[in-house]
């Protein structure tokens, strides 16, 4: 009897899993399908979306425009609201407000929450073909020619090469306005959600996100997420989909060396006078080889290695290395071979600036006063920067300086030889979210599924964005998904978006509301 | 008989260098009283000779200002004239003129030409306490407080601590207005002149002497002399008399190395794009050690070392090291427990700018397109500059640079690693006049007995000055002889003299031309 018993309750239970699986998969969509029906909505309502973005890009975004970025905000919430999603600002003192906003899936679904920034860089507008806040299209880049078309007698279908021109067309108002036309395209074709959506859209990410970690520390429940998901950057310069599983820290240092009090007559002084150009000169060298390897002892000590699968999939990147060098006039690399991937999975010592005395027509026959370099590092994980600032003053201190961080009074010069003033900047570790978390996978695979191609899965970007704070603050880990084109123009003057990376954003987006929380 | 001859012949030749030697000896007057007469002389006549300088002071006199060059030119030709001397405008081109002069003294007699500049620095009025051109008296330095005396009431009697502030007060109209004011010491108290004088005054130093070499070549029989004496720069920091026998050559040179195209983003690109700030930092490390060594090889094989008597001059150097590390904030010097004037003597290799990207606020996390160092190389006798320019280029290609001269193209930049553009300024070599000739002798035996006090004797000076030129061009040996106080701001702000030193100067030039002729 018991045996029979037992015997039947295994029937049972494999008839109820059977059963569970296909109302389940009844409910999952196919995500070809369901990007097939985004697909055809986009293609039915371009113009109307672009109308959107073209007003949402008419708004000055800079974060030091406290008015401008309230607009921004506004505008942001209307459009989550919309949409039926419950929305609101969250503000921390003066800064631009966050614009916050969720969407509850089905019961028990994980939580997602997507991230943009709606601030843009600084503009020197006189660089700008076209005024920064007055979208202008044209049939393709300007680099190749492009032409503008009037905005005021646009075609219902929109040319998937045409570029849109206005600050923070790509960077990044893009990520916003595609996750509204998905949203759109989901209800429209009637594809239920398949996680909880929040939406978190910073506004002063370019000015260094002063409050991003006061406003996720006072929000921690209203923010509690199984995944960040950061959309900002491009996409690779292939033009393929690309994940970034982390970030590189950074951290900066100004390092100023000293020579005479006053500049001196090099002929009457030169071979004497300490020149501080010289000291600099030696001192960086001690620092970094030119190919990159950064010679502070112990600098390597606490890196952690790539696992198996991070190295898989950076072999797996494409290799435009020759390409990229030819582009950039470069007739080698640094790294002794190392492919550009590879050599940004390791932490870098980059001198951004070196300054002393003047070059040029400027140029006089004088010892210079100071000496003064610029430094930002890349760190990667396990490396801290408290570590990093040790490693680097054992370092300056055994090339023989004395090290002090205001400048020094004329007692302190008659004391020490060699004097080092540092500035440290308040720098950030660097994150790395696991490939093989449950969802990992089931990002990449929603993603690859749908678009039905290999995305590109980098470990890291050699970027730095402070994911750790996800992670330290919520315990949430976090991803970096770009959807722009690589030739935007970024941070620089006409920046610009390409009419079919929105597009392509669009899809994406559809694909992890609607499909991707049935894969973990 | 033969025998007898030969002795009344040795007895009358006895008697002649007797009675000529008495004859000479009368004529020459004692150096000390020559000295007193003159000072007496000037403190009879301050204010006028203040006067007269005043007005030469309130002429402008950038090389670059034509009409204001012709002006002084033209205010020297009348100083001279006015003193009898046959005076005319050397012009070449359209360039500011020499005021050539010349005066006759005994027959047979030796040739002096005494060299000046009437020309200035450019000024940055801002930074003036007073205007550049509009001189200005104060009773000490305004580093010591000093105050503004009205030159509209000035006393007979003119403070000796006193200073006069005006661009070219010190550098280098100064020795111009004492040696008018020395002629007219001599011709009042009836002391004849002991040589034949000519005077040289350029107009165009500051700005290069771009016509010197043309001008000598043009006149080799107007310029026919013994000896050059050019007064510029000032006199030892103790204030005692100074004279250099030398001075080093120069060369300059500017560096640029090559990074991508265009800036990069150093997250995404560090470690891979080669950095020219960095590769400079070695490229400068590589050729000169903090000591003020340079490491190129071959540099010091040509270098000729100092005579017994050159090397005996230099330990009679008064020590102001100590002092001076202190006045300039120094805690050590470069050359390992060398002094100045040793370290000068050697050839030098001074860093006078470096600059690649940015450093303190506008420091961008980039990797820089380009990095830029300028040097100057100090020679000294027998090096040249086409044979530095060699060494330098070969140790450049030594540390893997491919050497270009103008801007490298693409084409350039993809087919080579290292790429270093290089540009040379036309140098000069160094010269150096024996210390040991009857014509030094002379000169320094008639400043020390006239001033009953040792010389500061250089064998040369640390600083650049084209003496070669006329032992090319004209044969003639050359030194120099500073007259200025050592503190008078040269080339910067509040430029000034101070009035003991034009006194001093006076006498010095009246010994020159009353008392040297005899001593040689």
């Amino acid at each position: 009897m018991a045996r029979a018993i037992r015997i039947i309750s295994f029937i049972e239970l494999s008839l109820f899993l059977a059963l569970s699986s296909w109302i389940f998969s009844a409910q999952k969509i196919n995500p070809q399908t369901l990007r097939e029906k985004v697909r055809h909505f986009r293609e039915q309502h371009e113009r109307a979306i672009l109308d959107e973005y073209l007003d949402f890009l008419s708004l000055p975004n800079l974060a030091s425009d406290r008015a401008g970025s309230q607009k921004n905000a506004d505008f942001i919430l209307s459009l989550l609201q919309r949409r039926g999603i419950r929305a609101k600002l969250l503000k921390t003192d003066d800064s631009p407000p966050v614009v916050y906003g969720e969407l509850s899936g089905p019961p028990a679904a994980q939580t997602i929450v997507f991230y943009a920034h709606y601030d843009g860089q600084p503009v020197d507008a006189a660089q700008w073909a076209s005024p920064p806040w007055k979208p202008v299209l044209r049939d393709k880049s300007l680099e190749n020619g492009g032409q503008e078309i009037s905005s005021t007698s646009l075609p219902e279908k929109i040319g998937s090469e045409w570029r849109i021109y206005a600050r923070s067309a790509s960077d990044d108002k893009a990520p916003i306005l595609a996750m509204m036309a998905a949203l759109d395209a989901i209800k429209e074709s009637q594809i239920p959600l398949s996680a909880n959506l929040k939406f978190f859209f910073e506004g002063e990410e370019e000015a260094g996100s002063l409050h991003l970690e006061e406003t996720l520390k006072k929000h921690p429940d209203l923010l509690k997420s199984d995944i960040w998901i950061l959309c900002d950057g491009p996409v690779h310069q292939t033009g393929r989909q690309l994940i970034y599983f982390g970030a590189r820290g950074v951290c900066g240092l100004e390092i100023t060396l000293y020579g005479p009090l006053r500049p001196l007559h090099s002929g009457h002084y030169g071979n004497w006078a300490p020149n501080p150009a010289v000291q600099l000169s030696h001192l960086l060298a001690s620092m970094r080889d030119v190919n990159g390897r950064i010679l502070i002892k112990g600098f390597y000590d606490d890196v952690l290695p790539l696992s198996e699968t991070e190295m898989g999939a950076l072999k797996e990147v494409p290799d435009v290395d020759q390409e990229l060098r030819k582009e950039l006039g470069l007739g080698w690399s640094e790294g002794k071979g190392k492919s550009l991937v590879e050599q940004i999975m390791l932490p870098a010592l980059n001198i951004r600036g070196i300054q002393a005395g003047n070059v040029g027509e400027k140029a006089q026959n004088a010892i210079p006063t100071e000496a003064k370099a610029s430094i930002d590092f890349r760190l990667v994980p396990n490396q801290t920067a408290l570590r990093i600032k040790t490693l680097v003053e054992d370092h300056i201190r055994d090339q023989g300086y004395f090290i002090v961080y205001g400048t020094p009074d004329k007692e302190t010069r008659l004391r020490h030889s060699l004097i080092a003033k540092l500035a440290w900047e308040s720098g950030y570790p660097a994150s790395r979210t696991s490939m093989g978390l449950p969802v990992s996978q089931a990002l990449v695979r929603t993603i690859e599924e749908g678009l039905d191609s290999r995305l590109v899965k980098m470990p890291s970007t050699g970027g730095s964005v402070p994911m750790y704070l996800f992670k330290d603050i919520l315990g949430a880990p976090a991803v970096i998904l770009p959807v722009v084109n690589y030739d935007n123009n970024q941070h620089g003057a006409n920046e610009n978006v390409r009419v079919q990376n929105l597009w392509d954003a669009i899809e994406i987006f559809a694909l992890l509301f609607g499909y991707s929380g049935y894969l973990w």
